[in-house]
């Protein structure tokens, strides 16, 4: 099984900061329950990605810098979204 | 109250043939109450929007066409989902 917790897959862009990574996934059902984790990971943290660009079998998701430079608050999001897709991602 | 189910506020374009909505919330937890009931729609027509791409008070919706044109089936889905936003969507 491939991790899929490692910040490292994210990919990070320098103006305006944020992190972005693409999940895919070979259900929408699959699909579904990890929205539905990335979601319980929102509330939990008080921290939500900038945006969620979804389709039936895929997960788009941008963590932009809420105050100008990316913290440990965002990189702890990531890391707890990708935990979210483990054992249920696609590649 | 704004009326949110009329078709004609769709954005419908022609190449590819696709429709295009963007809804927008005073709250996260409005607009996660769409999210979810966007969700049912799909699952009770058994279609599904092309992309669905949301930040905390918006939610932007793509529906592209199944078969080469907008047939009836997307036409009901774009309804269905307008109706689940009527009374939340703001403006």
């Amino acid at each position: 099984m491939e991790r899929n917790d490692a910040l490292g897959e994210w990919s990070e862009q320098a103006r305006p900061p944020a992190l972005f990574r693409r999940f895919a996934f070979d259900s929408y059902a699959q699909t579904r329950a990890f929205l539905d984790r990335l979601a319980q990971v929102q509330d939990e943290l008080g921290l939500a990605p900038q945006n969620i660009s979804f389709g039936t079998t895929y997960v788009n998701v941008t963590i932009a810098a809420s105050d100008g430079a990316l913290g440990e608050g965002e990189r702890e999001l990531a890391r707890r979204i990708a935990a979210a897709a483990t054992g249920e991602a696609r590649a």
